[in-house]
């Protein structure tokens, strides 16, 4: 349904590859691919949806920031992560070194802020700026607790809200806006945004233990290996034993490898995966209630099919993990 | 003279700490120390010039965000260069480990943008990501080009030109436009800055092979060991034999340790130091020139003393190349 907006987001995106300087454009061209999911331009389209077939330039330039950011954000991030395959192939940081990959990220942040400024008042350089601080300082304090074993559910959570609701947040709020509904829908957008953005990221969070590497397109056990401490294995430290909990911080704080098939074990055994999921549910569930009071509205019916689309993503989880308790 | 603006620069940037997250403030503090030179605030400054004890929040502001660009392109620089000293202490990236610094310069970015939006247009907002951007791409180019030999003197003056000279450029142009001076003197201011940034980087790439460690504040022979070609060692190789030229380009190469002790002789037995000296003073006289025209302006003696000051910096250099040489 969003084929036209996605194809002119796709064409706008490439024509920006041209403004770079021509030793950038083979790696912005590597990093603007196509195979990502694009979920922040969807929820932009999504939110300022008016009627099928129009296609809005200024939603088309904002769906392209805000990827833009996020863009700079996964290529900063699979530095820290030292990730070898982002989207199904090799990272950025991979591909080009991790220092043009920092420098590459940059390159895409001040293009993306370049594209926000071009708006005739500075009402969206300022969103997206803010939102990207918010952005940039989730993943500071995220980096700041890797191999650190006390970190809370609340530490966990206001990390998310930082690193990923935002964006889908902003992402909501300037898709409304700019296609020129009411405050007041706006700000449910926005909260819908917000809640769709955590339940995505404990999602993400989950897949990380229960995902296919196929699927998901990145290598799994990253969180694990890189002493992160997300949703999942919160949780399976609040039910293990003190000895097997031990073990497990011991591995956070890489004093001991880890040992992903164990952990997998362990949290079927205790119930994590179900637990974990009871999370999503309950974000999808605060998501759908912000936009209850717009249900007529035409983009509602569209944005809380994505809720659905969450719900399966989640549901497609579960046969791994049926299989490792079978 | 600055002295009340540099107090406010100072004040609005510690100020500015308060706005980061909790867990980042001791980072951000850390890089907006008071121990820079503040180059580009001083553009500002003077550039807007209009009587003494005048500081108008709108010059403090663009300083800052000039000034907060500056530092987050230092602060990914030193992950780059492995530096391990910046202005006289631990370089952030050693301080945090490079992946903090990594996010760090990213929030000091974004801050910055944050701050240029809240202009009441977007010419700021537009200029500054604009000029980061170009800041960005002259970083990436230099860092592709490392370890290579291919590298021309248009290359190193493009580069220069991006990564340096266009932030020069748009603190004078920004500085003199916002204080309301006519256009055609923010195009003079511009150019000014332009060809002072130049001159500036030449004579920063000079110092790294003959300044004081103590005095610059970083380690001595960095572009060398990390196989940068700048302009002394592009006019070393250009004035070699073909067999010390190849052992240069070998060490560039990485292919062999790099012999600093051995270049700083020929560097002075092939007046190396005379003929980088006088592409300065070329530069300066550019800039100088630009200003002409507006050499009754109010702001236009100060930022000629910006030139003497900086034909006093080089001439520092002058007592260690003579030492070498004698």
């Amino acid at each position: 349904m969003l084929q036209p907006q996605m194809d002119e987001l796709d064409r706008f995106l490439r024509s920006q590859i041209a403004s770079f300087e021509p030793e950038i454009r083979e790696m912005a061209d590597y990093c603007i691919d196509t195979s990502g999911k694009r979920i922040r331009p969807t929820l932009v389209f999504l939110s300022g949806w008016r009627e099928s077939g129009v296609v809005s330039p200024d939603l088309v330039r904002v769906a392209a920031v805000v990827e833009l950011v996020h863009l700079a954000t996964l290529v900063h991030d699979d530095i820290m992560d030292e990730a070898e395959v982002r989207r199904g192939r090799r990272a950025a940081a991979r591909a080009y070194g991790p220092v043009a990959a920092v420098l590459l990220g940059d390159a895409l942040f001040s293009h993306a802020l370049y594209l926000a400024a071009q708006f005739p008042t500075t009402e969206v350089c300022l969103a997206i700026s803010d939102s990207t601080r918010k952005v940039c300082a989730g993943e500071i304090i995220q980096t700041l607790r890797r191999r650190t074993t006390n970190v809370t559910l609340e530490d966990y959570r206001r990390v998310i809200d930082l690193k990923t609701a935002e964006l889908f947040r902003i992402s909501c709020s300037l898709g409304s806006r700019l296609a020129g509904y009411p405050e007041a829908y706006v700000e449910a957008a926005s909260r819908f945004g917000r809640h769709l953005g955590i339940a995505y990221q404990i999602y993400d969070d989950l897949a990380d233990y229960f995902g296919e590497e196929q699927r998901i397109g990145k290598t799994l056990g990253t969180d694990l290996a890189s002493g992160k401490l997300t949703l999942p294995l919160l949780m399976l430290a609040e039910r293990l034993g003190p000895e097997e909990r031990a073990g497990l911080l011991e591995e956070i704080e890489g004093r001991r490898p880890p040992q992903l098939p164990l952990h997998l074990q362990q949290m079927e055994m205790h119930g994590v995966f179900a637990a974990v999921t009871d999370a999503v549910q309950a974000e999808i569930l605060e998501a759908r209630t912000a936009l209850d009071p717009w249900a007529k509205l035409a983009p509602s019916p569209f944005l809380l099919g994505l809720c659905d689309v969450l719900r399966g993503q989640v549901a497609g989880l579960q046969g791994k993990a049926a299989a490792l308790a079978g």
